[in-house]
């Protein structure tokens, strides 16, 4: 195992240099057809699950990073349930997915750390995940930390599952930004639980649920 | 709702009570032929999810309270998966059923409650459960509650689930009985999660799980 400064290195530089000095094969975690793909079984099921209660039309809020999970998730749906639009998630200060799809083009983040949401925090779209997001996607959603906070206590006392910041995410949108949802169906993807005891508990003693 | 001390009234005549003088129909939590055939349910998908991976032998632990869970996972297993082998799990103080098991008729607690495993604690098998468990199930296993708690730090770490003591305490007794086990594959059923957030987190800054 390889450790890293995520502030003041660069992820991709180092895979890249390690697979050529060793001749090893890089897998990107998202910007990779074969990793978008796999993801995007997570999109096959929605429509197969929500096809069983009769739902055809839907906003589907992905928890987004690279965009490998929003974009794999957007492809199956094009194909198995065309009626549902996927919404991109991301955190405050780290909407590069958000922005991009406003402008047209790959725009990057100030900061590449520093969020508590740190598995979903990206410098910018990848290369093959912004297409597919550009053309499949409706708008990003962007969401304050804090709220992140609330929908982890809400998943535990609701739902009883452990999220992460980055996981709770989508969930977080749904709860509270529903401003900017349209429509009957919400469906959010809850994508990581990948948190250490300390920030859940956090969590839990800063927005008791009832 | 109507709330009552566990500890000084009895909620079996309550219920008789209410049901008698407001004519209603009153169903038991587990001494109920559709309530045993409905949790059985649970029986049948560890039957097909178990056959899916090959496995048709294993000792199956249940969180068991009044049995009717026991009781029906015994019964469809008894169809589905007639080599597995349910093992009802009761924390010590509250082994009603492992006695039963080895007296060969119904034992009683001394006490109705004053346990964290508060939703398993019933004073003694059902009528109709006893005899479907001393018919279909091994022997019973008995754990302590901080084990349960260690349990549920496992179960947050490892499978991002939140358990309640109760229903973490099957998980408890593979984690921390096997002794009591025997052949290669254990099963075990996690069957509940209310839990508030003081307990919860007192099970995380107890035990850590690393």
């Amino acid at each position: 195992m390889i450790l890293y400064d995520r502030e003041h290195e660069d992820r991709e530089a180092i895979g890249t240099a390690l697979a050529e000095a060793r001749g090893l094969s890089l897998i990107k975690p998202y910007d990779a057809p074969d990793v978008i793909a796999g993801q995007g079984t997570c999109g096959f099921e929605i429509a197969v699950q929500a096809a069983e209660v009769g739902i055809d039309q839907a906003d589907v809020l992905v928890c987004c990073g690279g965009g490998g999970l929003t974009s794999g998730v957007a492809l199956a749906l094009e194909h198995e349930a065309p009626k549902m639009r996927v919404r991109p998630v991301e955190p405050v200060d780290f909407d590069d997915v958000t922005r991009s799809l406003q402008s047209g083009r790959r725009e990057s983040n100030d900061r590449s750390g520093g969020s508590i949401c740190d598995a979903i925090v990206t410098r910018s779209p990848g290369e093959m995940t912004f297409p597919l997001m550009r053309d499949l996607c409706g708008p990003g959603i962007v969401v304050p930390e804090d709220d992140c906070l609330r929908a982890i206590s809400v998943a535990f006392s609701r739902f009883k599952l452990v999220l992460e910041p980055g996981g709770a995410i989508a969930l977080a949108a749904a709860l509270y930004h529903g401003d900017q949802l349209s429509g009957d169906h919400v469906i959010c993807i809850a994508s990581g639980g990948n948190i250490d005891a300390q920030l859940f508990t956090r969590a839990l003693q800063t927005y008791p649920c009832p």
